[in-house]
């Protein structure tokens, strides 16, 4: 996942489907097998976006233990160095949003936990330690 | 695996064993099942540096895939805050390494180049691409 900005805007993607029908989410996808991690992130932001996009920061991670013992790990980059047209793609219109709009906006999915550790220096994490047989409720890290 | 520095040097450990006898790296360590990203790295630098660092930065990673299709994935962090006195492990010795001293030391495993990581904007990733069959030389990406 990657938050694309700058000083003024941040680009988010309002999900497709009834579920999430309205939802605001950062652009993201899945690593492909034997592709670096870097190449996944341009890859993934070009189809999403259109935009190409160069530099992503890491900056944290999303993850849980899954019920088979392994860990899902979301890796969190940022970049404010891009070129390109905004297109958007099957998975939902990309926009921008302004800053001053992102109190109102609906994010969904923790994507404001996760804006903490994208723009600030004091979280790297966010997760869903398992305890007593479930999930506890996500917690922010640093 | 994690860089402590501050503005004049950064922590080194002298790996233990015959094999890497003078060998120098950065101190580092394995999740365990159910830890947190952030728990792991703030326990491996207890563990093997004496020092408790707070607010660690993920930027970036090593990985490679595994002959088993799985991938191989080193989290780098790097800190410079932290309190506490240094005490080795039986890891290896850890000390301080003047930043004039670093172009003559015995750096190994690519770290001169996870150094580009840790004190770059450029680059974010060292990745060993499987190709015909084997493990190209390790890339900086980013």
């Amino acid at each position: 996942m990657c938050l694309i900005y700058d000083e003024n805007r941040i680009l988010v993607e309002e999900k497709v489907g009834t579920n999430y029908a309205g939802g605001l989410v950062f652009p993201g996808g899945h690593v492909e097998g034997g592709e670096s991690l870097t190449a996944s992130v341009i890859r993934e932001m070009k189809e999403e976006t259109g935009l190409d996009i160069v530099e992503p920061q890491p900056c944290g991670y999303k993850d849980w233990i899954q019920d088979d013992g392994t860990r899902y790990l979301v890796l969190l980059y940022k970049t404010n160095k891009f070129s390109g047209e905004l297109k958007s793609s099957e998975e939902g219109r990309v926009f921008w949003l302004d800053r001053k709009d992102i109190p109102d906006a609906n994010l969904i999915w923790n994507m404001r936990e996760l804006l903490e550790i994208f723009e600030g220096d004091t979280y790297s994490e966010f997760f869903f330690e398992y305890k007593n047989g479930a999930h506890e409720p996500g917690k922010l890290l640093g």
